[in-house]
């Protein structure tokens, strides 16, 4: 059997994984529970740190969905730890919940979430494949634009 | 065993589930994990097409309590496509999550989203008995007024 | 086997878990599923009764940091019911959601959280230690400051 399979297809994409982000607080990244792993909510961030905003203020769609595109990164990183640096251990991604930093009269969350969701679609194929839901938050943690959770199914 | 249980008293109370809901984006309407189903966030449409507003704006409670209701709705309609139409495979519903969309003094997110807790105790009885969260969203997808996502038991 | 080992350390930290809470709504605190409890989204309360407030408004760190650790509180008062009494059968916390009622620019949701989290793996130690997700919710149900579900693992 290939080993790496994942890995080789986000070089392909140009994406390397990040150190996974240790937790801002006094809480662990993810749990694992038999073979699923709760992923704590991971921020939007990159290499040049934090990727702050509030959509339908300071930020428009395109600079939303690369920040959810990171949030999916930043929760693969997390996944691959969990799966201990083998991430063909990923059988599914199960389900996705996307808070998006918008004031109250921004509608379009799911176009910007989708910016994590075709990532994980492109790198993963039918194992990106997700349940998933988009909602506005009022605020979030240090003024991020997207903070994502997700539930991921493990061998 | 009587077929349809579910199914006929849905009828009796008049509703006839709606073809299930293509998602809005790039991601599935449901993962099914074992006998886990998990849903992705529906959100609040009825025949006329999606139900928007905005509680504490311009929207009042029955009117919010009837957009929930119709969440609970497109849940089931996408638990029975995860049940390859057998309703009556469902075991239990075990966990709602329900977004409304509200000014930031509205403080009735839990009657609003009991329009979607009665329906499903009054359709299901036992099996519709389920653990719940409610809170606000500053907005959300295409101005509807809920969305609710859950977690489903199936055999 | 020591029995009621969680209670005495509870007891030592000065906390006696208040009865569960009714849930504010037609459906039930806590729905076990096998070895997992899913308990229903707890709100900031105590003694006195529920915990208001808004961060960024009318509330600073410290407050909404302790309605955190009140959320913990009633969660953990949900898991001894689902658990016949007996809180050593606890496992493992695996996942918090907390909402926090904040204004639009405050950005510490995660201080405000870790007044559940901090408790949580004060009384818990190694069995506390969760996963978890921290947003702000431009309101929550009769203007709490604060609202955590919580996702568990028993024996």
């Amino acid at each position: 059997m290939m080993s790496g399979k994942i890995k080789a297809r986000l070089a392909e994409l140009g994406v390397e994984l990040p150190e996974a982000m240790a937790p801002a607080a006094n809480y662990v990244p993810f749990v694992t529970l038999g073979n699923i792993v709760y992923v704590s909510g991971q921020v939007s961030s990159g290499s040049d740190g934090l990727i702050v905003g509030k959509l339908g203020a300071d930020m428009d769609m395109l600079q939303g969905a690369a920040a959810a595109r990171s949030c999916a990164i930043n929760l693969l990183s997390q996944v691959q730890a969990a799966c201990g640096g083998d991430l063909d251990r990923l059988v599914r991604v199960v389900k996705l919940t996307g808070f998006v930093n918008s004031t109250g009269n921004f509608t379009d969350q799911p176009k910007v979430v989708n910016g994590a969701s075709d990532f994980l679609v492109e790198a993963l194929g039918e194992v990106g494949h997700h349940s998933r839901s988009a909602v506005s938050a009022a605020s979030l943690p240090f003024g991020v634009a997207v903070e994502i959770e997700g539930i991921f199914q493990i061998r």
